[in-house]
């Protein structure tokens, strides 16, 4: 069964739905809507570019509608409307305000008749779901999750909004000590601060003081004040070369014992060369369970956590369990 | 919902489960049966203790029975068998006959509307999981599964059937540097051999011949003879004390590409101090889902794979989009 899917948002994360349907046989890209002047996207694909004002005339050409935009405006916005049109799948990954996106998203795609499946990702998203499937093996466990090493486009940001900074990246990078300690299987206490350090690499504009930054840097509350932080300052050029992608990863583990000192550890995780691209994989896997799901009547809001993983695969069953099980 | 379990066959496995299911108090062990006298078997729970003879008679006294028999002769006759009566879950593992154990079970459970799910456990089933959920994500990529470190019970009775050998233990060890070539994203080709090394603690019967017997372990045809084989000799005393327990685990790694040159990693991995009691704990977070399916009315045989998350877990729904998602 083919899947057509459109892209509504050409971000990052959309130029990632992009390059992941090409590697998806069963998979066709049939358009792109933007808000922007579609005249003015070059996109990587000879799928049609559309205005949004367009977008209900594609009601029966597209399965599936990946909605790409961000988490703090547009999702909440987006994917309510769009699932009274379409089929579609969102990354919205506000973890407070997922259980009022679930249920104003579902009132929608019930009302159509359409499924939709929302804080597709890695977290939310792959990690949830190790999360959920360790707590139900070890019930008498705990679990743990840690971030990195990658960029937080968050704190990157917090730095490039002091004054004499030109540019600057931020990597999340989990402490190698606290993950041992939960290897062994002494199940610490660890907060967010404990687990993770934080890294800076800052390009100073001309003549600012760089002894100044580097404190007020490592003083900001929240984001670094509680946190061991180190500071490089290095030039535009090196950021450039050496900086520019987006790496991401981390890890979820859980400790748990199922008798008397009889312990075990489950443990995933991923290393990510491109925290877009790897989710928008994602997205493009759940995408396929949402066409197939809505062609089984299967309608309403649905997380990871709601689909059997045989739905994210283009193998049949019979092919799966041959090679898979 | 409680869900009450019996057990079938009281082994290493059964033995487990009656463990596993302390932990989970939505669960109820009332029931062990047996095909020995029940009077000899000393357990460590309140459940009752049953002769096989009369299991018909708990038809409606418990919700699901797990299998602990073994895969070689007791599941193929068993599951068919007992999953006209009840919903039923098993650990099959002998992968090459699992579609044909799939199809019997699949009759019996249909025409009785019960539910089974079959090859519960790690490998098949928490290891497959990880297989298909990697390799929807990353259809551009290679997995590798690599076992250990841990007790093969079919080695460690290879070494006992030599003459001369009063007792043994052997440990599939998987080769870091092999684990390293898979993490370094080199998609390396590597069979069986090349992932796993072999370690022996044999204890001789006096007077034996150590070093003929060292000779007939490393040269042991498909067990030992392609394998990098270590042979340690110890007394019993010493492989009591040190080598009792029946420890395992490993790794599903898939190394993938989303565009050129931008890859990404994927490890999953247990390390678990008892094989049979970690297995239990899967096999009894399945039997909840198949109590739940069958309430739902979905029969008939199921793998991991047809399993949708959520309904492993004793939490509902709104719980699990709240804590783990």
């Amino acid at each position: 069964m083919i899947t057509r899917i459109a892209i509504l948002g050409y971000g990052n994360l959309g130029r990632g739905v992009e390059a992941a349907i090409k590697k998806n046989p069963d998979i066709e890209l049939v358009a792109i809507f933007t808000r922007r002047n579609p005249d003015d996207l070059k996109i990587k694909s000879d799928a049609q570019v559309v205005s949004i004002n367009e977008i209900e005339d594609w009601q029966n050409k597209i399965d599936v509608l990946i909605i790409c935009g961000g988490s703090a405006t547009d999702l909440p916005m987006q994917t309510p409307k769009y699932a009274r049109i379409f089929n579609v799948v969102d990354s919205f990954d506000t973890h407070a305000k997922i259980p009022e996106h679930f249920k104003n998203v579902d009132e929608s795609a019930k009302c159509a008749n359409k499924t939709a499946i929302i804080s597709v990702g890695w977290d939310p998203g792959m990690f949830s779901l190790n999360r959920l499937y360790a707590s139900a093996i070890l019930p008498d466990g705990k679990d743990y999750t840690f971030w990195g090493k990658g960029v937080s486009q968050g704190h990157s940001d917090a730095i490039r909004r002091i004054e004499g900074v030109a540019d600057a990246k931020q990597y999340t990078i989990p402490i190698e000590e606290a993950l041992d300690a939960v290897r062994s299987g002494s199940n610490p206490e660890l907060s967010t601060k404990q687990k993770h350090k934080r890294e800076c690499f800052v390009v100073l504009k001309e003549g600012a003081n760089a002894s100044k930054i580097e404190q007020e840097i490592k003083t900001m509350p929240n984001y670094f004040a509680d946190y061991d932080t180190t500071v490089h300052f290095i030039s535009q050029e090196e950021l450039n070369k050496n900086h520019s992608g987006i790496p991401h990863g981390g890890f979820v583990l859980r400790s748990g014992e199922t008798s008397s000192n009889t312990k075990h550890l489950i443990e995933y995780s991923l290393k990510l060369d491109s925290n877009p691209e790897f989710t928008s994989s994602v997205l493009v896997a759940y995408a396929r369970a949402a066409h197939r799901l809505n062609k089984e009547g299967n309608n309403g809001c649905k997380t990871v956590f709601d689909i059997a993983p045989m739905y994210l695969s283009s193998k049949t069953s019979e092919e799966l369990i041959a090679t898979m099980l």
